[in-house]
């Protein structure tokens, strides 16, 4: 039932119009990738499929849409037996997209493939949304260690929960959010609050009393009274009177407030200072790439980032404006492709059910992406060159190249014809995936642009019902 | 299990302590007002109550937590029963509410606070979010229809379901979300997508089909093809052939894409020129109370305005700051306040298990909020003066006033002792809120600022604790 009301009475019109049989492909892309970025990491498959299998009407449902007054008694009888019974074709969770590349193909009855729409654009834009903001914040990390803590500012639940697993997915190192931890294994962790400092006599006792308990793993946090004359010195000698004694090896320090890189710098140095030059250093505090980018660039010591409501909400850009658009009805066996024309050249669709080719350069980078009609084939022994959609003298030719078919099939009539992998695979992917681009593609600032073309063919059709319009 | 690790890790270390009977005040507030506005809305009450009552640790968790090897076995034991004891005062859903307040104070031990301080800081900074970007939007529309449409575009499922009430109690009209309509009761509507215009042979035919399917309340969604000079011809025609022979009378136009302005204007022309001045226009497309305020003010002549992702993640300023900060202790029976410095002066716990009231002017409009400690008492019969927390010397006397106490008592000793208002009345009360505010602070642009005081006793409390740190 999450679901816009719309779908429903497009359904309901659907089956009393006598449609209810007829096949539609959509394809679900997106336009514009968010903070003006050069790439986007697809997240939301395995919630999608899990949606798809467990997809029904219960009777409380259709009692409650009874009640609406609009629907026909035949449509709602349908809906009792409801099942997906289409096809899905989809890149990978964890691959890189890139704008107006159909990420998702829907083969299937309208009525079925309308009422997914809205939870398959909802999932696809959430969690591709944070994936694509982690790639950026470990990408600005440079190889440092990066923390989710974010479940406090999150969009509720799900948001937190499926949020803290997009952005592991695409490099983030672990979460504070225990409930991703025991459904997705995304690994948990986790130091101690203001609150536990203040309910001590004092912050050395307070530091001491949670050593104790966790010496394998201590981060004390020092700002709670005076970070500089008060925090660093107590935790170092917390540190000296009883982790080192007990063999510990593994602490830390956090900063959650001031200006982390003054505070960082001055840290190390009492640290090391102290001899504790293994201690690290954790931040946090409204982190997101360009902060930490920052930091960095000043010189900033810093071993961890933890890292809140700038990645959890996306803050900086916190929509990921996929659709879900009609491309082509199937009529006989034959597919015929649609489009939808608007003033806005960038809003028309590109039409029929298609296939997406990445072709890589020698060096395994990816140079281009190329959408075909469906059974177009592309012969690597010969040349292939691609043109500018919109500029179409502008042409570029692969000789030594391969090419990778990006969709896989998900649903055939119905039935799940994939395997979902473990999340550790996915993120192993992902990271693959951004080594594939070029550095010029993940530049935070103006990224080239990374080329995504129709065949001949498919432009051709294109072209054609633009003119017949 | 939706919290933090370092919630559980703290609440260990508390028992290990012998800390779990050690009773702590927590207040819950937040700091600065979303969109640089002058008020918020507070929403997420319901759902923290359903949580407190159904809070607990399932054999499955604690294995879980047992597989983590950094909890005791006590303390693993101690989970098993858990519940939450504690007491919880509260604002009511629906109420307005400002920087610097206690919304909620929690007195409970020390482990129930810390564990459901995640769930709280997140219902609360979701819903009062939205609620408040709801009030915002719905203020633009100048008594106009607003309908919430952003499915498609939440982080996730909770975001969408929680956020469309959150906006319903706020003002919005409606929604789309039909799960929303389902759980809360939010109305719920919609009409047609461009698919289903396509999946026609012609325009006019899929314009026909519906309105003979929803006579009662049919959009025609004109921007498929072009909406000047072939979505309203072909609506007026449907209108005229079809909807007006069968005695409807609602019926309207959504315009989707394009200048908004522009085509409402010509819309709006070409339908009264052809007699449908009850014919209504509605309009969607990225849509916030900027926008529709400048809309309204170039004299578009909308009369339903759909708002979807802009209000659905609040995308100009996507989080609200709330946090959960220690501000007492009680040591046999006694309540002993607790501050947390920072250089951050705006940081600086205000300490203290504390009441809030609302001082109103006699034409029953809010004035100022004055927060006390816990047990003093407002005489109105005498006249009132309050001053500025940082500009002693300003101050503001009231004579002819009334008070309202803000907090409500929820749980006592954990049992809910409050009845859940049904959420039609949680938004009238919304409206009388809103309407108790002085035009002034509900302005966009540098709106008045509205008092939050404390008292002379409670700030010397606080002054006191700052010159003894």
């Amino acid at each position: 039932m999450l679901t816009d009301l719309y779908e429903l009475t497009m359904a309901n019109g659907y089956y009393l119009e006598n449609k209810q049989d007829d096949i539609g492909y959509f394809d679900l892309y997106y336009r514009k990738t968010t903070d003006e970025g050069g790439y986007a990491i697809f997240a939301g498959l395995e919630t999608i499929i899990k949606f798809i299998e467990s997809l029904k009407f219960t009777d409380e449902d259709i009692a409650f849409l009874k009640k609406k007054a609009i629907f026909n008694d035949g449509f709602l009888d349908y809906l009792k037996n409801f099942k997906f019974t289409g096809d899905i074709y989809s890149f990978k969770e964890g691959s890189i997209i890139f704008p107006n590349e159909p990420i998702m193909t829907i083969r299937a009855k309208l009525i079925e493939a309308q009422i997914i729409e809205t939870f398959l654009l909802q999932t696809v834009n959430h969690q591709s949304l944070i994936a694509t903001k982690a790639a950026r914040i470990k990408q600005a990390a440079k190889g440092r260690i990066v923390l989710e803590m974010g479940a406090r500012r999150a969009h509720g639940a799900s948001s937190s929960v499926l949020g803290a697993r997009s952005a592991y997915i695409a490099g983030i190192d672990g979460t504070s959010n225990v409930l991703a931890d025991q459904i997705y294994g995304v690994p948990s962790g986790g130091t101690m609050a203001h609150s536990w400092v203040q309910l001590f006599d004092s912050e050395y006792e307070a530091f001491k009393a949670y050593a104790k308990h966790y010496p394998n793993s201590t981060t004390f946090l020092v700002d709670t009274y005076d970070t500089l004359d008060s925090g660093i010195p107590n935790a170092i000698k917390a540190i000296k009177d009883l982790l080192i004694p007990m063999g510990a090896t593994n602490y830390s320090i956090r900063i959650d407030s001031g200006d982390l890189t003054y505070l960082a710098k001055q840290s190390r140095a009492l640290l090391d200072e102290a001899g504790l030059q293994n201690c690290k250093i954790v931040v946090s505090n409204a982190l997101d790439e360009r902060l930490i980018n920052t930091l960095l660039s000043q010189g900033a010591p810093i071993d961890v980032f933890g890292v809140g409501e700038r990645l959890i909400t996306a803050k900086s850009d916190p929509v990921f404006g996929s659709v879900y658009k009609l491309v082509a009805i199937e009529k006989n066996n034959e597919i015929i492709p649609k489009i939808k024309i608007s003033d806005n050249v960038e809003k028309i669709t590109t039409p029929h059910f298609k296939k997406v080719y990445r072709i890589y350069s020698k060096d395994n980078k990816a140079e281009a992406d190329l959408i075909t009609i469906y059974d177009e084939l592309i012969d690597t022994n010969k040349p292939l060159t691609i043109f500018d959609q919109h500029n179409t003298w502008k042409t570029k030719t692969f000789t030594n190249y391969t090419v990778k078919e990006l969709h896989h099939t998900i649903f055939k009539n119905g039935e799940k014809v994939y395997k979902i992998p473990k999340i550790k695979a996915i993120r192993e992917f992902a990271f693959e995936e951004l080594n594939s681009l070029w550095d010029e593609v993940k530049r935070f600032d103006f990224p080239h642009k990374y080329y995504v073309d129709l065949s001949k063919a498919l432009w051709d059709v294109k072209q054609n019902l633009i003119n017949s319009n």
